[in-house]
Protein backbone atom coordinates (compact mmCIF):
# COMPACT_ATOMS: atom_id res chain seq x y z
CA UNK A 1 0.00 0.00 0.00
CA UNK A 2 1.03 3.60 -0.56
CA UNK A 3 2.49 5.90 2.40
CA UNK A 4 -0.45 7.77 1.59
CA UNK A 5 -3.31 5.24 2.56
CA UNK A 6 -3.94 5.19 6.31
CA UNK A 7 -4.43 2.33 8.85
CA UNK A 8 -7.77 0.73 9.16
CA UNK A 9 -7.32 1.24 12.82
CA UNK A 10 -6.90 5.21 12.04
CA UNK A 11 -10.02 4.94 9.58
CA UNK A 12 -12.32 3.06 12.70
CA UNK A 13 -11.00 5.88 15.01
CA UNK A 14 -12.23 8.74 12.71
CA UNK A 15 -15.46 6.89 12.02
CA UNK A 16 -16.32 6.42 15.90
CA UNK A 17 -15.36 10.54 16.36
CA UNK A 18 -17.70 11.53 13.84
CA UNK A 19 -20.69 9.71 15.42
CA UNK A 20 -19.40 10.48 18.94
CA UNK A 21 -18.56 14.47 18.50
CA UNK A 22 -21.85 14.98 16.67
CA UNK A 23 -23.51 13.40 19.21
CA UNK A 24 -22.13 15.44 21.55
CA UNK A 25 -22.76 18.81 19.89
CA UNK A 26 -19.08 19.32 19.54
CA UNK A 27 -18.90 21.24 16.32
CA UNK A 28 -15.30 22.16 16.58
CA UNK A 29 -13.96 18.41 17.16
CA UNK A 30 -16.24 17.70 14.50
CA UNK A 31 -14.93 20.11 11.61
CA UNK A 32 -11.34 18.88 13.26
CA UNK A 33 -11.76 15.52 11.46
CA UNK A 34 -11.85 16.90 8.39
CA UNK A 35 -9.22 17.29 5.53
CA UNK A 36 -9.61 21.66 5.13
CA UNK A 37 -11.04 21.33 1.07
CA UNK A 38 -12.57 17.97 2.04
CA UNK A 39 -16.26 17.73 -0.02
CA UNK A 40 -20.04 16.54 1.50
CA UNK A 41 -22.65 15.24 -0.24
CA UNK A 42 -25.42 15.38 1.61
CA UNK A 43 -28.12 13.45 0.91
CA UNK A 44 -26.88 11.94 -2.40
CA UNK A 45 -28.38 13.54 -4.98
CA UNK A 46 -28.10 17.35 -3.48
CA UNK A 47 -25.17 19.78 -4.66
CA UNK A 48 -21.92 19.17 -3.33
CA UNK A 49 -20.36 21.26 -0.47
CA UNK A 50 -16.87 22.19 -0.82
CA UNK A 51 -14.53 22.83 1.97
CA UNK A 52 -14.83 22.61 6.03
CA UNK A 53 -16.55 26.24 6.09
CA UNK A 54 -19.61 24.28 3.70
CA UNK A 55 -19.26 21.72 6.36
CA UNK A 56 -20.12 23.85 9.05
CA UNK A 57 -22.54 25.80 7.28
CA UNK A 58 -24.18 22.38 7.43
CA UNK A 59 -23.35 20.75 10.76
CA UNK A 60 -25.22 24.94 12.15
CA UNK A 61 -28.32 24.35 10.24
CA UNK A 62 -28.86 20.33 10.87
CA UNK A 63 -28.36 20.51 14.75
CA UNK A 64 -29.70 24.03 15.15
CA UNK A 65 -33.15 23.08 15.00
CA UNK A 66 -32.65 19.82 16.88
CA UNK A 67 -32.84 19.41 20.76
CA UNK A 68 -29.97 16.91 20.09
CA UNK A 69 -28.56 14.57 17.25
CA UNK A 70 -27.37 10.84 18.08
CA UNK A 71 -25.62 9.03 15.54
CA UNK A 72 -25.21 5.21 16.44
CA UNK A 73 -23.08 3.08 13.98
CA UNK A 74 -24.84 -0.52 13.28
CA UNK A 75 -22.42 -3.32 12.89
CA UNK A 76 -18.77 -2.92 12.09
CA UNK A 77 -17.96 -0.06 9.10
CA UNK A 78 -16.35 -1.80 6.25
CA UNK A 79 -12.91 -0.58 5.29
CA UNK A 80 -11.52 -1.15 1.84
CA UNK A 81 -8.10 0.68 1.90
CA UNK A 82 -8.13 4.46 1.87
CA UNK A 83 -12.15 3.80 1.35
CA UNK A 84 -15.01 2.93 4.37
CA UNK A 85 -18.93 2.70 4.38
CA UNK A 86 -21.15 2.43 7.38
CA UNK A 87 -24.37 1.81 8.34
CA UNK A 88 -25.62 3.90 11.08
CA UNK A 89 -29.10 5.78 12.98
CA UNK A 90 -29.72 9.28 13.19
CA UNK A 91 -31.40 9.81 16.17
CA UNK A 92 -32.96 13.42 15.98
CA UNK A 93 -35.32 14.84 19.05
CA UNK A 94 -37.23 17.31 18.21
CA UNK A 95 -39.34 19.52 20.35
CA UNK A 96 -38.52 16.51 22.82
CA UNK A 97 -39.64 13.92 21.02
CA UNK A 98 -37.26 11.39 19.35
CA UNK A 99 -37.03 10.52 15.61
CA UNK A 100 -35.12 7.98 13.91
CA UNK A 101 -33.89 7.53 10.03
CA UNK A 102 -30.86 5.41 9.06
CA UNK A 103 -28.34 6.02 6.90
CA UNK A 104 -25.43 4.77 5.19
CA UNK A 105 -22.38 7.08 4.88
CA UNK A 106 -19.44 6.30 1.93
CA UNK A 107 -16.05 8.34 2.49
CA UNK A 108 -12.50 8.39 2.00
CA UNK A 109 -9.74 9.73 3.97
CA UNK A 110 -5.94 11.00 3.72
CA UNK A 111 -2.89 9.86 5.43
CA UNK A 112 -3.76 11.16 8.06
CA UNK A 113 -7.62 9.73 8.47
CA UNK A 114 -9.03 12.98 8.00
CA UNK A 115 -12.35 12.59 5.60
CA UNK A 116 -11.75 13.97 2.16
CA UNK A 117 -15.15 13.43 0.81
CA UNK A 118 -18.34 11.84 2.39
CA UNK A 119 -21.81 10.84 0.30
CA UNK A 120 -24.68 9.80 2.77
CA UNK A 121 -27.30 7.69 1.34
CA UNK A 122 -30.45 8.94 3.25
CA UNK A 123 -33.72 9.45 2.66
CA UNK A 124 -35.07 11.69 5.19
CA UNK A 125 -39.12 11.15 4.01
CA UNK A 126 -38.57 8.09 6.14
CA UNK A 127 -37.57 9.61 9.19
CA UNK A 128 -40.37 8.40 11.96
CA UNK A 129 -41.28 8.86 14.92
CA UNK A 130 -38.39 6.83 17.20
CA UNK A 131 -39.71 4.11 20.44
CA UNK B 1 -36.71 14.04 -11.35
CA UNK B 2 -35.91 13.07 -15.13
CA UNK B 3 -37.50 10.42 -16.97
CA UNK B 4 -34.46 8.50 -16.84
CA UNK B 5 -34.56 8.30 -13.09
CA UNK B 6 -36.68 4.76 -12.11
CA UNK B 7 -38.71 4.88 -9.24
CA UNK B 8 -37.55 3.92 -5.83
CA UNK B 9 -39.68 0.33 -5.71
CA UNK B 10 -38.07 -1.13 -8.64
CA UNK B 11 -34.93 0.05 -6.94
CA UNK B 12 -36.04 -1.86 -4.15
CA UNK B 13 -36.62 -5.08 -6.43
CA UNK B 14 -33.55 -5.31 -8.61
CA UNK B 15 -32.08 -5.22 -4.94
CA UNK B 16 -33.96 -7.48 -3.61
CA UNK B 17 -33.79 -9.84 -6.66
CA UNK B 18 -30.01 -9.56 -7.06
CA UNK B 19 -29.38 -11.29 -3.42
CA UNK B 20 -32.55 -13.99 -3.73
CA UNK B 21 -30.73 -15.19 -7.79
CA UNK B 22 -27.15 -15.04 -6.12
CA UNK B 23 -28.45 -16.90 -3.56
CA UNK B 24 -30.62 -19.35 -5.31
CA UNK B 25 -27.46 -20.17 -7.87
CA UNK B 26 -29.81 -18.31 -11.01
CA UNK B 27 -26.82 -17.34 -12.33
CA UNK B 28 -28.53 -15.64 -15.85
CA UNK B 29 -31.23 -14.25 -13.87
CA UNK B 30 -28.61 -12.52 -11.50
CA UNK B 31 -26.70 -11.27 -14.25
CA UNK B 32 -29.78 -10.20 -16.27
CA UNK B 33 -30.05 -7.50 -13.37
CA UNK B 34 -27.28 -5.47 -14.68
CA UNK B 35 -27.30 -3.15 -17.67
CA UNK B 36 -24.76 -4.69 -20.70
CA UNK B 37 -22.04 -2.24 -20.16
CA UNK B 38 -21.93 -2.25 -16.30
CA UNK B 39 -19.12 -2.26 -14.18
CA UNK B 40 -18.50 -3.87 -11.27
CA UNK B 41 -15.42 -2.54 -8.70
CA UNK B 42 -15.50 -5.85 -6.29
CA UNK B 43 -13.77 -5.35 -3.63
CA UNK B 44 -13.59 -1.30 -3.42
CA UNK B 45 -9.72 -1.00 -4.54
CA UNK B 46 -9.80 -3.40 -7.04
CA UNK B 47 -9.43 -3.18 -10.84
CA UNK B 48 -12.64 -2.39 -11.79
CA UNK B 49 -14.46 -4.66 -14.35
CA UNK B 50 -16.31 -3.56 -17.23
CA UNK B 51 -19.56 -5.54 -18.99
CA UNK B 52 -21.80 -8.09 -18.40
CA UNK B 53 -19.24 -10.62 -19.66
CA UNK B 54 -16.63 -9.97 -16.36
CA UNK B 55 -19.10 -9.75 -14.25
CA UNK B 56 -20.39 -13.52 -15.08
CA UNK B 57 -16.45 -14.54 -14.91
CA UNK B 58 -16.68 -13.33 -11.36
CA UNK B 59 -19.53 -14.75 -11.05
CA UNK B 60 -18.45 -17.60 -11.84
CA UNK B 61 -15.48 -17.37 -9.79
CA UNK B 62 -17.00 -16.46 -6.49
CA UNK B 63 -20.18 -18.97 -6.44
CA UNK B 64 -17.69 -22.15 -8.19
CA UNK B 65 -15.89 -23.05 -5.51
CA UNK B 66 -18.65 -22.87 -2.32
CA UNK B 67 -21.06 -25.26 -1.69
CA UNK B 68 -23.97 -22.09 -1.71
CA UNK B 69 -23.60 -18.34 -1.04
CA UNK B 70 -26.47 -16.63 0.38
CA UNK B 71 -26.77 -12.92 0.99
CA UNK B 72 -28.62 -11.36 3.37
CA UNK B 73 -30.11 -7.78 3.23
CA UNK B 74 -29.62 -6.19 6.72
CA UNK B 75 -32.37 -3.25 7.32
CA UNK B 76 -33.57 -1.75 4.27
CA UNK B 77 -31.73 -0.43 1.26
CA UNK B 78 -31.30 2.97 1.13
CA UNK B 79 -32.51 4.49 -2.00
CA UNK B 80 -31.70 8.21 -3.37
CA UNK B 81 -33.05 8.64 -6.81
CA UNK B 82 -30.80 6.35 -9.59
CA UNK B 83 -28.40 5.49 -6.15
CA UNK B 84 -28.56 3.24 -3.55
CA UNK B 85 -26.64 1.53 -0.45
CA UNK B 86 -27.34 -1.58 1.57
CA UNK B 87 -25.50 -3.55 3.92
CA UNK B 88 -25.78 -7.59 3.81
CA UNK B 89 -24.31 -10.55 5.00
CA UNK B 90 -22.48 -12.77 2.80
CA UNK B 91 -22.94 -16.60 3.81
CA UNK B 92 -20.74 -18.75 1.74
CA UNK B 93 -20.95 -23.09 2.80
CA UNK B 94 -17.69 -23.61 2.21
CA UNK B 95 -16.74 -27.96 2.57
CA UNK B 96 -19.95 -27.95 4.33
CA UNK B 97 -18.88 -25.23 6.32
CA UNK B 98 -20.79 -21.94 7.09
CA UNK B 99 -18.94 -19.03 6.84
CA UNK B 100 -19.88 -15.58 7.47
CA UNK B 101 -18.86 -11.55 6.24
CA UNK B 102 -20.61 -8.46 6.11
CA UNK B 103 -20.48 -5.92 2.68
CA UNK B 104 -22.08 -2.72 2.25
CA UNK B 105 -22.94 -2.28 -1.58
CA UNK B 106 -23.23 1.28 -3.69
CA UNK B 107 -24.73 0.62 -6.43
CA UNK B 108 -26.31 2.64 -9.63
CA UNK B 109 -29.04 2.35 -12.19
CA UNK B 110 -30.98 2.85 -15.49
CA UNK B 111 -34.14 3.85 -15.93
CA UNK B 112 -35.48 0.31 -16.24
CA UNK B 113 -33.62 0.04 -12.61
CA UNK B 114 -30.86 -2.04 -13.97
CA UNK B 115 -27.53 -2.29 -12.21
CA UNK B 116 -25.06 0.22 -14.18
CA UNK B 117 -22.24 0.46 -11.54
CA UNK B 118 -21.77 -1.52 -8.07
CA UNK B 119 -19.22 -0.96 -5.81
CA UNK B 120 -18.95 -3.33 -2.86
CA UNK B 121 -17.32 -2.26 0.24
CA UNK B 122 -16.08 -5.92 2.11
CA UNK B 123 -12.96 -7.14 4.23
CA UNK B 124 -12.60 -10.64 2.89
CA UNK B 125 -10.41 -10.99 5.93
CA UNK B 126 -13.35 -10.62 8.37
CA UNK B 127 -14.68 -14.10 7.13
CA UNK B 128 -15.20 -15.97 10.12
CA UNK B 129 -16.80 -19.27 10.55
CA UNK B 130 -20.57 -18.67 11.32
CA UNK B 131 -22.85 -19.81 13.97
Amino acid sequence: MPDATPSPEAVHATIEQYCARFSAGDRDGWLALWAEDATMEDPVGSPVKHGRDAIAEFYDGNVGGADSVTLTVQGDPIVCGDQAAFRFEIRPVLGGSPFSVYAIDVMTFDAEARITSQRAFVDLTKLAPAE
